[in-house]
């Protein structure tokens, strides 16, 4: 069975080194407890929660799959001991006020947690993960006593959270939803329709699961500006926060799906469930989208994580299995055969997982500064503030999570691919992270949604450009420096100083075209979020890469030495083999809207 | 339930128009009874065969998976009535001797069969499928008294066939092979040893199984050079032909896979089986490889299906199912929402399967007439003109095993992504695509041996750059008539020509590095052999195009002419959106090796 280690020097490296996160947490107002130590503990409890807890549970979980019987779900072996353990260590409330329980630490911090338990077992994380939007979205919208009602044991893990928007003719455009809230005398509502793909949307693992749910008022206006949001929990809560009957929400089924098994996918058939209404009436998709990118980065942080689960199945194999003799020689002449480890073509599939999981993990590392300081304006009522910070985090937003759980699903498959034909093979672990990767593209809107985002919403209409300006000038700012610096720094600086001239130029001939064209931006959009995300992890390869160069030549190296060098080879290796994808990327960006309009809707098959 | 449709248009088009396979068999030998009529007889009734008997079966067969117990394996419901009507139709002996009760066809016709089946369920086209190299190695290597016992009940479909190299200790590198044969007094064998990931290796379809199988002799001498081809019933067969006693070969288990579930891959014990030497002592792993490149090319046939089946999926999901509004205005306006289609990166990803699935099936139904040509040479015993038509099919193997395999595997992934969330789902079928599509990059050789294969063994050491010089002249040949006409096939011939000299002048660039440096071929293998597969897909897609061209300006097209409109509508989407990922791939290959051999080996990771 595939073992998992936590990466901590790497995320060390990122948090001390690169981003100085301490220096960062000094300057937020809730960094305060966010020392040193704290973090310390943090990553190490983390850590062996992840090791020894729910890494063993992975691959029996997908086994076993969750079960569905007269309406109630019940999580594969093993899942609720380890869920107890979780909520008992304290791990949900790492990131909410103390008042409802909580740690009140950055949201970074969870971050980090994040990463680790997403590689140890996605099916896992899900459980506490569709938790995090529905405690985000009481503490913003709920009134007092919602909060005072619902927030202490879903920060405490008693219970979980879910989201429930889609139905089953709509996922992408909620302007379909067709569930009913009907208002009650008493001012509650009574909530009739069917959500489907709930994640979470049923299980045992809690007492009581809390539904935020979509859903219209008798006289709303049609489509999206006439959906309101109402929370709905599975047990009624009486007004002393006792559990009470079961509300009129029922799971009818779950999905037989390709991954994920040990996370129920559910059918929830409410009807007349009590519900109260949370934010304005017919503002409810407003509200929802509000963590949208807090969503999007958690789902981004999927990507990072089967690449990081897939390389540390494959190295080791890598380094045990013996296959034919090295090109150059006999490497292991007291064996019948090298390792696979040897091996050129091996060595690029396992740098190219080492580049996507350590690359993705520095972006997503990056990113969490600016949602620190996103919640930190949000607290302070500083709507300036938080409109500069989520508007620099909803340019991240869509690359990370298309992008990196695009690449997180090609380093799946590579990991497979060491494997050769044992990596077909149920029991040997790696095909499970390729089927639990399949879904992070799909889920939390596909990746042709999140290039729509990043084109047509972020950079053209949002900000003509600005935003993809601003990151480039960011790029600039750290290659002029060193643009005449010899060796692998210096090479890099110059390929970032060009890309980021190349992609603002782009940008602008895209957003000239698309004044004439309004069908250019789809055709567009995919090809520029590849390119933007290739781009953006250059730039985060080579933030890590001078780090590491400074380390080496300062001579502080001392045992890191080794791992200073390997990032830097790890940087050149993206920068020689990977980043060069973005020209294909960007052709198709600049290609004609024609080559994928032209064809009539009746001619793309015949019998 | 996904259905299946036979793309009877589209192979007409290639059988008839662009390859002209009616000239094509008049010159071959074996060609006289692949009469028009035959063609269109065998088309339509394999058409129908796959339309109505085999795809029902291919979601309940993964749903089912193959049964073991007592050592004995039975395959899904309906699948051995499925073989019956296949056997009893005499579709496995189209292309073998009339003499042992086949049709005597060119083996081409049996690659146009094999595309149908393989497409409707690709499980079910293994069973007959292993069959095909153990009847090849029996025809080319038996003695007539070998021939006359197993090939007619194998010609017949009674029983099958299967080639058990792999052990549990090596696939790739057969040098490591452990398996024994010790001679008896009466000239026969006792075979014992352990065989594993055995495609059909055991079932409950055929009523006996011949193994051919990879032992060392007893004095045999270490390595590749010491391994002999032995013949091993799972039956024993009388000299009348009569199956007798069981021989002592078990399956011991079937593997729990991620896909292909319907079709058992089994785990083999030998223990003093009974077996007969085929081929000369120590020469077995020549032998084995004189069907390598039909068997390979058996496995392309796997991309362009996995592509096809998962496009004929997401074409009319797209159509029906309706999100959003199109970016340039409503489309369809009496309904809520436009339907998918209309959506520009929909259709970038079904155009992208498009030219997938045709592109490769034109590669594979242009090679299979040097296949053709190949055992019409074999059966002359003409060695000249085999070894020149094996050389040529020699260079397209590896291509079209390592490159359509991957993109089929794409193009499927790309279904699944039309559907969002719903590709998810099992019900649904497009996750199954995914997950049998998957396999074919790691057997038959993984796309990394294929590369090294291409590289290393056909272009450089057998023939030092002249069959990429070989085939840039063929494209050289179509282009330059071309290079100043208008339009899309102007554009595409001028292409063509720049990338005709640019592969050849990487090639050569390759084999000088490759001199100073062994690594290096390694180093630069999957990205050439994926820039080659680019190159030649461009080439068949202009092929297409330029005929396509030619029936709309001659007027001939008739009720044609979306058809050939859309041919070359696709062709240009090809060239202007997916050709350009060749740049990357000639980059990759011809960046140094230090990008994937300067990291010491343990410095992949750290704790």
């Amino acid at each position: 069975m595939l073992k998992y280690k936590a990466p901590l020097r790497d995320m060390r490296f990122l948090i001390d080194e690169v981003f100085d996160y301490r220096a960062h947490y000094a300057g937020l107002a809730n960094g305060g407890e966010a020392t040193p130590e704290t973090i310390a503990a943090i990553l190490e409890g983390a850590a062996a929660l992840c090791e020894e807890v729910l890494a063993p549970l992975n691959l029996p979980g997908d086994r076993e799959g969750c079960h569905f019987s007269d309406g109630e779900v019940r999580a594969p072996a093993g899942f609720k001991e380890a869920y107890a353990q979780y909520a008992a260590g304290g791990w949900q409330g790492l990131p909410f006020p103390a008042e409802y329980g909580g740690q009140g630490l950055p949201v970074s911090v969870n971050v980090f947690k994040s990463d680790m338990m997403a590689t140890a077992n996605w099916s896992f994380n899900m459980y506490p993960g569709l938790s995090v939007g529905c405690i985000n979205t009481i503490l913003k919208f709920g009134t007092p006593a919602q909060k005072a009602l619902y927030l202490p044991p879903l920060v405490s893990g008693a219970w979980t959270g879910t989201m429930c928007l889609t139905e089953p003719q709509c996922g992408t455009d909620l302007a379909q939803i067709t569930t009913r809230a009907v208002p009650q005398p008493d001012g509650t509502y009574r909530i009739t329709g069917t959500k489907m793909f709930i994640s979470a949307g049923d299980h045992d693992l809690a007492a009581n699961i809390i539904h935020i749910v979509l859903a219209r008022l008798p006289d709303a206006p049609s489509g999206t500006r006439g959906i309101s949001l109402f929370v709905v929990p599975k047990f009624l809560v009486g007004p002393d926060g006792a559990t009470g009957a079961r509300n009129g929400v029922m799971c009818g089924a779950i999905e037989r799906k390709m991954g994920i098994h040990a996370s129920p996918t559910a059918l929830l058939n409410f009807e007349q469930a009590a519900g109260a209404m949370i934010a304005e009436p017919n503002k409810g998709l407003e509200a929802m989208f509000t963590f949208m990118n807090t969503a999007r980065i958690g789902i981004a942080i999927q990507g990072v994580a089967h690449a990081e689960a897939s390389f540390q199945g494959a190295l080791p194999y890598a380094k045990e299995r013996r296959s034919m003799r090295a090109l150059s020689g006999k490497k292991d002449p007291e064996f019948p055969a090298d390792a696979l480890i040897w091996h050129p073509d091996v060595r690029r599939m396992l740098l190219t997982q080492k580049a996507i999981a350590e690359g993705g993990r520095a972006m997503i590392y990056g990113a969490a500064q600016m949602a620190d300081k996103m919640f930190e304006a949000a607290a302070a009522g500083d709507q300036a503030a938080y409109d500069e910070f989520d508007g620099k985090l909803g340019f991240y937003t869509p690359i990370l999570k298309g992008f990196l759980t695009e690449l997180g699903l090609e380093a799946a498959n590579l990991g497979m691919q060491v494997f050769g034909g044992h990596g077909y093979i149920h029991e040997n672990g790696m095909e499970q992270i390729v089927r639990d990767a399949r879904i992070a593209t799909l889920y939390e809107g596909t990746t042709g949604i999140q290039a729509l985002d990043l084109l047509g919403r972020k950079v053209l209409l949002g900000t003509r450009g600005k935003c993809v300006r601003d990151f480039t000038a960011t790029m600039w700012r750290f290659s002029r420096r060193r643009l005449f610096a010899g060796g692998p720094i210096g090479r890099m600086a110059r390929t970032l100083a060009r890309r980021a001239l190349q992609w603002n130029a782009m940008t602008t001939r895209i957003m000239l075209r698309a004044r004439g064209d309004r069908e250019s931006i789809g055709a567009a959009s995919f090809d520029f979020l590849m390119y933007s995300g290739y781009v953006m992890m250059a730039h985060f390869w080579a933030l890590q890469a001078a780090r590491a160069a400074a380390c080496v030549a300062s001579g502080t190296g001392g045992e890191s030495a080794a791992f200073y060098l390997a990032k830097i080879q790890t940087a050149e290796f993206y920068f020689e083999r990977l980043l060069p994808r973005a020209d294909a990327h960007r052709k198709g960006a600049l290609a004609s809207a024609g080559s994928v309009m032209r064809m009539d809707n009746d001619s793309f098959g015949f019998d």
